[in-house]
């Protein structure tokens, strides 16, 4: 299980006043989620259905695709964990750096790993290849195209796309009926980040239906509970596109702004999120300093082909990017 | 997955009025807890602690063992499927009728498996013996010297014991510090059943701590919710015990008029829950005729050992209760 994520605000006892740590937008979440949990609060005393398949059946028609071929999960790492178990034993790629979940999965359920750097590194024996789209923790975006022509020239491996983070990017991600047509694709989507209820923990898979129905085989139930299951249907039916642009930009002008700084640079992101590099190889000081300045960044040293020279730093609203600002100012070693 | 499990009324658009399918005992909420979790909604904006940190140091100063021998779990079904993930590939007897899931997780995991009637049945080549005490579907309690005995004439085997009904008896159930101290037992709690919240769902796990430690291994980050932590919490330190008692006198008063009507017969149970033998084979027609008049029990078909004869009644308030006799009056098939 992962150690040293981001989020852990609770670590520092109330001190931290800005956090840049998660890579969920707190503006993202829709004006009247909460209230309607309120008032659904009394069905904690019934069980959830086994797979939440009224929520299954709601994601299908939003995503004009079939209810076989979603399957709704306990946040996108129970996703992660079910997809390593229905194909434990065979060999996976792992597209670095990302998420550490993906290799913990698949250690725990017997897959041999190959950690690899691009999606053209996977060697012919790999039967699945794992990524991030857009990827944790660099934000960068790999062209769709680039990914459906993988697919459909590989026909007899799998290729699963956690694309937790599809809606902080403007470009394109695969869309679920894509996926279920090439019918390779196991694409995770996370309705946790999307609409910043990670307390909540709320997922899906979107795949073709044979995929789906092996999954089944080895899904828990009763995994998704019962307030998840009636935020996600509230969500399907209320929530509007949010237009990520104006976060995207705040995104470039916090990096600008990093970049005139010495010692640090910001790297390029396709999101609202992103790496920032420090000449010195000190992550977990900086980290602890700027925490010293009630600012909480995710140092992102314990990510596979990374080290201590990088901070990930998700982009917050422009009065608390300022304070961060002064902060890197203040606690930068040089 | 279980399929034609309890607290179904979903299937009957609306039109179940008494619910007697689903073990949890509705006045077993405690007060308070729902306006506690109103205004602890906001917590849905955050993740909650990878692994409820927080929340298995207050359970384990509840239960006076250490924080290494507790681990939350998303109900008690997470922790069944942890404990069958991380004894992977070994054989397991399982005591039968009991949960399905047991089963269903050991055979996910590969184990092989063995059916038994009785603790004593199982097999010198069994690495580990499951079972439910008190047990579902019968309500059966199996004396606790008993349990202990056996885990000390098997040290090299391991006794799971899900005891997600510990609360809803008046005998005793092995406590978390003797199951620590014996070395050799896992034992499964269930604060969703204890508490009447199955939609949060929250369950946890204590034994010695080398077997946490191990379960820790096969554990994914953050699969007990925000909302489900801050309710544990809550419960350790406000929930006042219950006395039982009352529930079960009413279990028996009800038990007795069942065994009034003719072609039904009310087994003996030591809980608040228990197996009704119908003369003829017809639970599933049963079920399907008591719906019509509102009243949903539980079809015991399922059950491994069980057939259209049983069906599984959980004890209600005493008015659901008598619309529950009268509904079997006239539904009866002889």
């Amino acid at each position: 299980m992962i150690k040293g994520h981001g989020d852990d605000g609770f670590a520092y006892g109330g001190t931290i006043i800005h956090d840049f740590s998660s890579n969920v937008i707190a503006a993202m979440q829709p004006e009247g989620l909460l209230e309607h949990l309120q008032k659904s609060i009394a069905l904690v005393g019934h069980y959830p259905q086994p797979a939440a398949e009224q929520l299954a059946a709601e994601l299908a028609q939003r995503k004009s695709i079939l209810d076989d071929e979603v399957l709704p999960t306990n946040g996108a790492t129970e996703a992660i964990y079910l997809v390593a178990a229905a194909y434990g034993g065979t060999t996976s790629a792992i597209v670095e750096p990302t998420f550490s979940e993906y290799a913990d999965a698949c250690r725990i359920c017997g897959h041999s790993l190959q950690r690899i750097r691009s999606l053209t590194d996977a060697g012919n024996d790999a039967d699945m290849v794992w990524l991030c789209n857009p990827n944790n923790p660099t934000g960068r975006l790999i062209d769709k195209e680039r990914l459906l022509d993988h697919a459909y020239t590989h026909k007899n491996k799998l290729l699963v796309i956690d694309q937790s983070y599809e809606h902080s990017t403007k470009g394109y991600c695969i869309s679920a009926a894509e996926a279920v047509e090439a019918g390779n694709i196991i694409l995770i989507h996370s309705m946790t980040k999307r609409f910043a209820i990670p307390g909540l923990r709320l997922g899906f898979v979107t795949a073709a239906e044979h995929i789906v129905r092996h999954l089944q085989k080895w899904k828990q139930p009763w995994s998704v509970n019962a307030l998840a299951v009636e935020a996600g249907v509230w969500l399907c039916r209320n929530a509007l596109p949010t237009d990520i642009t104006p976060f995207i930009e705040e995104c470039r002008w916090l990096q600008d702004r990093i970049n005139d700084i010495e010692g640090i640079e910001a790297l390029p992101s396709d999101t609202t999120f992103f790496l920032a590099r420090l000449d010195n190889p000190c992550s977990t000081l900086m980290k602890e300093r700027l925490a010293g300045e009630g600012i909480l960044v995710r140092n992102a040293c314990n990510f596979h082909f990374l080290d201590e020279h990088y901070l990930r730093i998700a982009t917050q609203e422009h009065r608390s990017n300022e304070q961060l600002l002064k902060a890197i100012k203040k606690c930068i070693l040089q």
